[in-house]
Parts: C-alpha cells; structure tokens; sequence
C-alpha cells in the first residue's frame, strides 16, 4: 500500500487494492477500510451491508457493492473523492476476476453495469456521472479493437488508475498556480495568513485538495503564516475535517467560528481568504458551502484577495450567471441537533429552520479563480471572462 | 405567583417569593426553581449547593446562598437578569426573617454584607455590581433615619421590587421606541422580518427583552412578517434560547446558521437588523456577541438598516470609541466540543482555537440606538452624539 506520511491521504491504491479512510470516524479515530472481494462473506464495517447481502445475495459483496455502501454511509465523501473511490473500486473487482468467460463485448456490458450500479449510489454528484460517462467511453473503445475480455478490463484498470493520477496532479497544480498567485501579496512580511472554508482538501479529492491544496502549497514554500479554517456550521466540516488535515499535516492553524472570521479580518490577521467551488458559472459567480458569500463580504470590505480554487470540471459554462443556480436545502436537523442531526437535540422545539446547502458568491467579490491550468483574473470589474481563457488554452493546444 | 402566559418571564417575584426558571434544562424543559429559604435542608436542584453546605454550614442555605449558586451554575444568565435575580433574593430571604435583633445600622450591615457576597457570584458583571452600589445606597440612606430595623428591611425590599419594575419597564420602553421607528420602513409590504443575534429577551433581561423586545412589539403591533434569529456559535444562545422565546411567544420565526444570513440578505428576505449590546462606546461603536460585526458588514452592503437597542445603563462615556474595548477571549472548548465545552469531542485534537467572546461593530456601519428614553440617530455618517442626546435628556428633566 504507497500511503504517503507527509499529505493526508484518504483514498489508497496500488494494483488490486484499494483502502479508504473512514471519514465516519473522523476526528477522534483514524482507521483505514480494505474495499477487497467480499469472498469471506459481508464486510463487518458497514453497518447495513449485511443486510443487503442477505437480501441481495453473495454475488454483489464484492468491491463495488462495497464501495457503493462506503458512499451512502459517508465513509467517502466529496465530490472528486466519490468519483474516484467508485471508478477504482470496480478496478480492483476486475483484477479479481481470475477468469471471464466471455468475449470483449461481454466484458464492456459486466463493466458498464457495474458503473451504472455505483452511479446510484449518490446520484446528484456531478463528478461521479461525469467520470462514469468518460469511462463507459474507454470501455466501448476497447472493446470495439479488443480480441479478448482481458484487454478491456486492462484498459478500464489504466484508465480508472489515470483519473486518480489525473486529480492528485490537478490538485497539485492549482496548489502551485495558487502559491504563485498569493506569494505577489508577500510586501514587508515574510509569511502569509490564508483564511480558508469548508473541506477541500485530502478528505474531499483523491489527494492534496484544492483551497486547502494551494495552502499546502504555500506551506511547502515556506511563506505560510498560519492558516485559519471556519468551523463551517452547520455540518462542521472546518472543525471536523480541515483541522484534522492540517493538524496531520503540521501546519500551523487555527480554528474560527463562522462568525468570528470578519473580527479576525479586522484584526489584520488575514492576508489572503482562498475557497472551494460546487459549480463556477460562465462569468466567475461561484457556488460553495453557505457562509462563502458572507466570508466574500467581509474580504471586501477589509481589502482582503479573495480567491476560488476549482478545477476546470467545477466550470459550467452553460450557466451564464450565478442567478441560474438554485440553491438546494438540506434538513433542518443539521441546526437543531448535532453531528450533522444525528446527535442530540440543541434547539428549541418547534422552531422552523432554513438551512441551504450553499450560497451563491458574485464574480465581482472574488479576485481570481486559481485553475490546474492557470489564474483566471478579471478584464473589467465585475465578470470573468471564463469561456475566453478556456478557448485560449484550447487554442495553445492546437 | 404572577407569572404572565403571553411573553416568557424568566424571573417571577411576588413579595417573599422568588422562582426562576431553569436555563441549565432549556430548551428542553422548563421547570421553575424556588429561590426560598431553605430550613428543611439544602435544596436538591443545585448539584453543588449541598457540599457548600456541609462545609459552610446551615446558615449561607438561604436565598442568597440559593442564588448565588444559581447564577454560578447558569440557572440564571444575562447581566440585567443576574442583577435583578440576586436583588430579589435577598429581598425573599430579609422577608421570611420573623426577628431581627438589632439596631437599623445593624439591619444595613447585614444587607450589605449579603450584597457584597452575591456581588462575588459573578465578579465581572457590571449590571450586578452596579445594582448593589445602588442599593447600598438605599440601604445606607434607610438606616440614617430609620427608628427600628424593619425599616431598613422593607426600604429594601422596595428598592429591589422598583429595580425589577424598572428593568421591564425599560425594556417595554426600548420596544416601543423600537417599534415606532421600525414603522418607518414600511412601504409597499404591510409588514417587516427582522434577524436578531444571540438572546437579548426574557432569558437575559427582567422580562421583555432589549433587541428581542422590539421585535416582540413590532410583532403585537401587527407588522412582523417573521423573526429570524441566528444559531449564534459557539454557544447556541440563538437556538437554544431565542428560538425557544421565539416559539412560546408564538411569534413567526426562522432559525438560520450565522454563516447564511448574508444568502437570507441576498434573498431579500430580512428588511431590519437589530441587536443587543454588551457596551456601548460614546461614539456608537457597539460590543456585542461574536458575529454581530459580521452582520452589520453584511446588512451595509445589502442596504439594509442595521439597529442596536440597550438600556442607558450599556452606554460608557468613558469610552471614546470601541478601539478602548479589549476583546475577551474564551474557552476553546466551545467550540471543539458541543453544549459549550460540556459535550462530546466534535473538532480534531489539538487544533489551535481563537475564540473570542464579542466583537466590536463600529458605528459607521449602526443606522441608530434604540434606548428606553428614545432612538439615538446620526448627524454625521460615522459616529452618534450620545452624549449630546443624553446632555438633552437631562436639560428635558430640569
């Protein structure tokens, strides 16, 4: 198993194993989950699969049926991450398979169904339909030149072990695009402090992150300061996860409320405010964890760079603008009791609650959005020219 | 006991007799303790109170003793509440003594002595302090022309009684001018949704409330659309106990994260602000509960009218503006852990926590001060004349 000591990993895979972090047991234990062939009956870690085993039988407990659970009970969770974890998952299954008996088509429609079976395990995650999509491709392309089932399980296990080298690669260069981009605000000190939201790091990618990738990057290059992360209510995944990672990783940190950031910003304790994106809209307004709009207020009016860290595949170009989101609600048990509604009761009875899961941050707040290909800066004042920077790099390509 | 079904009342007196109700069990169940004297032994709702009295003995198990146990251990909190609660029971305990041997100069020791004692319950609250230098002064006064002890005794209970009178009328006052200048913004909508932050309502006060109050009397003069209070991190005095107010008082109301009141703005959801305050500098610049300056920053951008509403009594001339405000910081523990440090472990260990108690929201960003002897409002953009508006008060009373 290669896990690296230095950056927080959460998804682990050499050839024909994969483990994942349990991000259920998060802070208080850290324990890894072996997604291996079920051969020995149910995997006693999932709580409910024993019960789909019995109901469903023996054939499904292998990785896939694993991993499908690990995401409906939040073993794994964030968006890149869930992707990833599903797309190896079914790697390791086929590597398992010591024979096949059928031909390269057969193989194409065992791996498709099986995609299609993980995809329902969370299917509002953009980034999971989106890489099964990829991967039904490379399937059908092998498959069509193919002589034997065997090649079309090699080419989905190189192009499932791509994605993941892929994302750790992408994080890593909007860490480096990211650090570039912060190092012009060093004036008389030496350090920065980098105020940060949610978690977009090791826990929410296949490795690194994004927001929290470019502070570890920072970190890495010596001008890090102190990093601040939000608690970020009402699910507390600052305090939970982010603290977790940069306590692992020994980057100096401190947590905040939510609602103690803008004194903190007054403080002049914040040089830089650095967030992750659910979705970037043609024009730079950009959809993340409710509190980013507020965190985006108070940057501005304390002339505070306030930067989005996404890669390219958070860009929906086919959104003109921010107003064309719709902002989804979550349940009102997440405020009225704790650990995300599971735990005990903290507020009153009856008290109705409104709780979105993200808030819409305007392009004309946010100083940059640092890429895996680049800062996209703004032309005038108010929008991103996001469609034009992407056509530039197609344009490179060419 | 007169205790009032319309508006939650937090402090019942009526001559001899003292109840509170239990914040410690909120907002899970309301149970009233009895503040009385305690010759059956000590009473069983105070964990602490009965090694106290093994230790000090039966004596100190009066309601002095009670009391300042209940404030020690949260029973009563809020610094007008405090104040008044401890006032009151010593008024309960010098009632229920059927002798008293000795001189007036006698009576006024031992009242004095009790108040110095309650004083000690809870060193830095000002309002108790300030309550006690006031009834010494009664006190003192009494017993300059008193002929026998019970005089002395019952100018006490007179100026304890006045004090809790005094506080609700106050409180009604601020609501009232609150309300009228509220008014002002109707337009085309018939009524208005006010956000408030942390408590500042019956649970904190006399009865009524400061901030909590005005919305109570825009809401009984028939204009409130919908309150909606914020969660109020780290310690939840929104959830737990405004939205508890919220909802015995059946008043329209919305629990929010602190994080998603910016998107609420956004939405044009909220027409007014309007929060309590913990001190008031002699420019305006306002103390109050962490995250108050973050909602301000937020209501300036969306244009929307940002008040405080305080007693005089939270108004310091001595200080020039809120930059002479030091920012008390509390324990980290609030926030990795949940129930304000008593509950389970939520955040990473060992992350460095900043935790301060308030912050201080300068009055650039206040569109006026809702006091009980009217609403103090800006000459210029950047500061108030409180001193000015109380100058003019005084010269009204010559």
């Amino acid at each position: 198993m290669e896990r690296n000591n230095n950056s927080l990993q959460s998804i682990c895979y050499s050839s024909g194993s994969l483990q994942l972090l349990d991000q259920r047991k998060l802070p208080l234990e850290v324990i890894y989950l072996d997604i291996k062939d079920a051969t020995d009956g149910c995997s006693s870690w999932l709580t409910n699969l024993s019960q789909q085993c019995d109901s469903i039988g023996h054939y499904l407990a292998g990785p896939a049926q694993l991993l499908r659970s690990a995401i409906r009970e939040m073993v794994v969770r964030g968006a890149p991450a869930i992707a990833i974890a599903a797309a190896l998952s079914l790697a390791v299954e086929v590597s398992k398979l010591q024979a096949f008996d059928g031909t390269p088509d057969n193989a194409a429609s065992f791996l498709i169904e099986k995609l299609e079976y993980l995809v329902t395990s969370r299917p509002t995650a953009v980034n999971l339909s989106d890489a099964a999509t990829k991967l039904k491709e490379v399937i059908s392309n092998a498959a069509a030149t193919a002589k034997e089932a065997q090649s079309v399980f090699r080419a989905y296990i190189e192009a499932a072990k791509i994605m993941l080298e892929d994302d750790v690669a992408s994080n890593k260069a909007i860490g480096s695009y990211g650090a570039r981009v912060l190092q012009h605000l060093l004036k008389d000190s030496k350090r920065l402090s980098i105020l940060t939201h949610c978690n977009t790091g090791s826990l929410a990618t296949a490795g690194y992150g994004t927001a929290l990738g470019v502070i570890r990057a920072v970190h890495t290059e010596g001008f890090l300061e102190r990093a601040y992360c939000t608690e970020t209510r009402p699910f507390n995944q600052g305090s939970r996860l982010t603290a977790f990672e940069l306590v692992h990783d020994k980057i100096p940190a401190t947590l905040v409320a939510d609602s103690a950031a803008a004194a903190l910003m007054k403080e002049g304790r914040v040089d830089a405010v650095i967030v992750g994106a659910d979705r970037v809209a043609a024009n730079g307004d950009t959809a993340n964890k409710i509190g980013t709009y507020s965190l985006a207020l108070c940057a501005m009016y304390h002339n505070i760079p306030f930067y989005v860290a996404a890669p390219l595949t958070s860009i929906d170009l086919s959104l003109s603008s921010g107003k064309e989101i719709v902002i989804e609600e979550r349940s009102p048990m997440e405020l009225t009791h704790t650990r995300g509604g599971l735990g005990e009761q903290v507020a009153a009875s009856g008290i109705s609650v409104w709780n979105p899961a993200f808030d819409v941050t305007p392009a004309n707040l946010i100083t940059g959005i640092v890429t895996e290909k680049g800062v996209i800066t703004k032309t005038g004042t108010d929008a991103f020219e996001i469609r034009h920077f992407i056509q530039n790099l197609a344009n490179r390509l060419v």
